[in-house]
């Protein structure tokens, strides 16, 4: 158990809030049938919805059926329909179904099977002194597909009275300390309950707020908003489920801007962030990745500026931020240049980096000391250049 | 609650099983204190060792002090030497210690400090009926430090009897089932327990083995291994924390090889892979991201087979990888070129996507038919990639 990181709980965490149920627990146990069977007593005991994911695979160590047939003391049977679907989903695939495979077709008499719609293994939907039990399966594609398909539609259907709403402001740039000092008299002045979550790339605000109509809620929360743009609109990026990525994708396509990259430290992760968006080509021009001093030149940097001031430099990162733009023919041309680790580059330490930005702005650098740590400097390296390239192109 | 993916008790849940420590159970809850003492409650009552992370800010959210001392029915005090620590770490960052701060240095009567070297809140060992709560905080660089110099040498001196080794398998090219039924019979006539988990790339197999010492579980894992080398050896790519990037890199320096990338559909991700590893320009030589024909073309691609044949075609695949090898001198080229979507381009279908590899051994293209997924198509692509590449460099 554990060995695996959970995404699937905070996958059911962010959607739960949209129709009004709270989420009171998360547990997670390994394939021991006595201590499935335990969490789930209590967890029947404690709420009217139990979500669970995973186990529901064809091999021993697959225990989700087995564990609630026991906990109901109910004997499980073959579902002739479930059998029949998981067939076709072989013969589409063009492979042998295995005859571990069958056992996943298993049903209790309390259970409806969920359909699966990507995967062999449907999910059940368990009846227990009127509480809901729903089973799903563990591999994120299908689970989520099972939801968004199944189980939502069908909670939405039994649950649509209490809504509760978030939004999510997105920060950079402030520590939790200073954001709490800056808005926690601001969003408690409204009375909305609300949290702050550090994040990879800053800190995000997330408030709830219970409402009646989509309407309502809206209304409350922009004239929040309004308020809180006051205090720290300079360090608000972006919204909800917004990324960095998909906020400078909008900005770059609104304002018909293209960009290039030459990076050296982030190693292709800048050039990667670009690309994640659907729609990208419409922006992203292309990449290189120049490692070394030669391919550097090779791509248009001065040789000279090379020799006098190292590859690790403000005026070889302004360079390459040039270059990029002129190879490509791009609007913007943005670079990074620095010492990744665990080796120091031309006597740089670990963690010097330099961001170059080049546009009919002209062109400019920024200096980055972060921690030793090579993976963490390519990822703040590549977290800096899009905020670097987001302040440049945001309206 | 859930709104953050939870890596935390994935590290720990990985570091267990080295002290012979048997994990039963991973619950999380909200910023609630009633249930924070509930399930505190419930975990000293199961286990003799109860791990938290998280609640150890300075807001007033972070409740995980506050909840101990109510279940412990013990007032807190501030305890003069974390604080003196935590005015240090302010001086030394050259900020203003915020006065939200000092709560981070309460302690109760049955609390020891544990410290933090980089970062603000000490953690807690409590003593709980001769029970161990160890508190750490939550930001994961944090917890990993305290986990590592503080909290595992005290375990392992308070618990070194009975170790447990595992073994984790790593493979690519078998599904689930498949490899149950090629393996269970051999690791079952061993007789020792595992699982198998499905991961990004492909799917681990752990064993694990109780013994008295070191070389004895290394033997008996020994005589395994080459059991199921006979059967699935083909298949096998690493072992326990081996990555497919860590993997490549030891093949390449091993064997004084260099690559480089040319990458259309994969935006970077196969450069970035490639830079993880520390050390990599050892055998990394550069990547160019050619998102486009015209770049393609710049980049020495003949622009003959881009108008014959199409820049998602086998011909441009092989074309790139040549051309990369030969403008930046590595032994390898290695290319991508495909349809990541959402739009197809060319009338090729998304996920249609061709690997080009070009060494001294001559020049190969492989066709991948992926789901129509996006970021699926940028890292199943690049997860092909990096097998095609280690396929080629495997001792």
């Amino acid at each position: 158990m554990g060995e695996l990181v959970d995404t699937n709980s905070n996958y059911i965490a962010k959607e739960l809030p949209r129709i009004g149920i709270t989420l009171v627990r998360i547990s997670q146990v390994g394939d021991n049938q006595e201590e499935l069977v335990s969490v789930l007593k209590e967890a029947v005991n404690r709420s009217d919805i139990i979500i669970t994911t995973g186990g529901l695979g064809p091999t021993d160590d697959d225990i989700t059926r087995e564990s609630i047939s026991q906990l109901l003391n109910e004997s499980m049977y073959i579902d002739q329909e479930s059998l029949e679907d998981m067939r076709k989903i072989f013969i589409r695939r063009g492979i042998n179904m295995s005859d571990t495979n069958i056992k996943q077709a298993n049903l209790i008499p309390s259970a409806c099977g969920i359909k699966n719609e990507v995967g062999t293994a449907p999910g059940w939907w368990v009846n227990i002194d009127n509480k809901n039990l729903i089973v799903m399966p563990g591999p994120p594609r299908e689970m989520h597909r099972m939801w968004q398909h199944e189980v939502l539609p069908s909670l939405l259907e039994r649950y649509n009275n209490s809504l509760i709403y978030t939004r999510n402001i997105r920060t950079y740039g402030l520590g939790e300390s200073l954001l709490n000092e800056k808005i926690s008299g601001i969003i408690d002045s409204f009375g909305f309950e609300w949290g702050m979550y550090a994040q990879p790339l800053g800190v995000d605000v997330r408030i709830r707020v219970p409402a009646e109509s989509e309407q309502q809620a809206k209304s409350s929360l922009d004239k929040l908003e309004v308020a809180l743009d006051g205090s720290i609109g300079d360090f608000i990026w972006g919204f909800d489920q917004d990324t960095v990525e998909s906020v400078l994708a909008s900005n770059l396509l609104n304002n018909n801007l293209t960009v290039a990259v030459m990076e050296s430290c982030t190693g292709g992760l800048l050039s990667n962030a670009l690309t994640q968006p659907p729609g990208s080509s419409g922006y992203f021009k292309g990449g290189m990745v120049a490692y070394s001093g030669v391919l550097k030149q090779t791509f248009g940097v001065d040789s000279n500026l090379i020799h006098k001031f190292g590859t690790v430099s403000p005026e070889v990162a302004a360079d390459m931020a040039r270059s990029v733009r002129d190879l490509v023919g791009s609007d913007i041309g943005i670079s990074t240049t620095g010492v990744a680790g665990p080796s120091t580059i031309e006597d740089k330490p670990v963690g010097k980096v330099y961001i170059g930005i080049s546009s009919t702005d002209g062109t400019h650098v920024k200096e980055l000391n972060l921690p030793q740590e090579r993976l963490l400097v390519k990822q703040r390296a590549t977290n800096e250049a899009l905020m670097t390239l987001l302040k440049l192109v945001a309206n």
